[in-house]
């Protein structure tokens, strides 16, 4: 069996639920890393867990962020709303559902885990083409805080090569070749989650930013979203 | 009166009330941010909020961190005991006290809040000279993580120049100098903590690396620390 051990950063979502089918294809036990940081979308956590579970995670936990009290985004800030039917609007803008540094913060947490599990691998679903505008979302972010972490961290300091790599797979996929890769490694969409504006039920909305993104990523995938959306 | 913000790493440490003096006289209103991460030494907490009201901060934000559940730390471990009188031994070894990717979290999250603010000036009373051999308190860690806070953040990727800085102006000095900087600021070091391994009455051991690097700070500069001590 291997020893290769992975920290999955897991939001419950599509993309971050076929990042750990590609890890886990990959030989590496999984550690799956969720947050509860006062997020609208609370059901995306349940998701979490049931996905987590789905890839046989070894553990699964999730560390409470007090992003609420920093607000500045409408997914944390219960004054500010989410928009509807955004998605063909200008691309260029970043949406009001972009969380002040979240990716950073996720990031940081990540390594901190990998460092205590002595895994060098963290894997995040992060995507620079259907990202919805998200700037902790593109290459060079990324390559910065792989260097910044292991600039940073005891594990990284003392070796010559870096130690710590941060994977993103889906980094320059569309969400419909996300899709298509995710049902080859057998991952079950029907277990996540990826709306900003559920009922109180859980039933996705089918018109943020999100749901528009992940059903126009089935229909350009020729397949059915498992979802039961509300309406 | 001046509109420059400024968002201070305020731990309730002597160089955090230092560095907050500092921003206060480069004119800067001070929006102090601490963290409850299950550190041992929770006096910490106590003396940041007597620091902050005394350098006039705007507001002063406490963030509860889940790094007890991350472990690898004597200060967040229980199980882990903190050691004592180990100042002077391998100064290459990075100690037990070493918390995973600790300055990596706070600096995401000080930005995070920056970026709520509008402020460009995050400051962290971080120091590589009598640093206890922490490798998140190095220049080159710091000028990684200003690159990375930038490229993944609404406010730092929409400018040609950074937005955001990280001031560590302490960074090269030694901790007598800290000291004699701050009296000349009019720092009152009777209200800051820096020991790992309080008594139950919050009293500093006197013999933990923290205690001792700041016993010799005071001594080198020939001052008389303020705090009671153990025994």
């Amino acid at each position: 069996m291997s020893e290769k051990k992975a920290v999955i950063l897991l939001s419950g979502g599509l993309d971050s639920a076929t990042v750990g089918a590609i890890a886990r294809q990959q030989g590496y036990r999984l550690y799956c890393l969720s947050f509860d940081y006062g997020q609208r979308h609370y059901c995306e956590l349940e998701a979490a867990s049931r996905v987590a579970r789905s890839l046989s995670a070894v553990r699964h936990l999730t560390l409470r962020l007090d992003l609420n009290l920093i607000g500045g985004s409408s997914l944390t800030d219960q004054k500010l709303s989410v928009p509807r039917n955004k998605v063909s609007a200008d691309e260029s803008e970043i949406p009001i559902t972009y969380v002040p540094a979240r990716n950073t913060i996720f990031i940081a947490h990540a390594v901190a885990w990998a460092e205590t599990l002595e895994a060098r691998d963290v894997f995040l679903g992060v995507n620079a083409i259907d990202y919805s505008g998200y700037p902790d979302c593109r290459p060079d972010f990324i390559q910065a805080m792989e260097r910044a972490v292991n600039l940073g961290t005891k594990l990284g300091v003392n070796e010559k090569a870096p130690y710590f790599r941060l994977h993103t797979p889906l980094i320059e996929l569309h969400k419909d070749e996300i899709i298509q890769l995710g049902i080859k490694l057998g991952v079950d969409y029907g277990l996540t989650h990826s709306c900003y504006d559920p009922d109180d039920q859980g039933k996705p909305c089918g018109q943020c930013d999100s749901c528009c993104l992940r059903l126009r990523g089935f229909a350009v995938a020729g397949l059915d979203d498992p979802l039961d959306y509300q309406g």
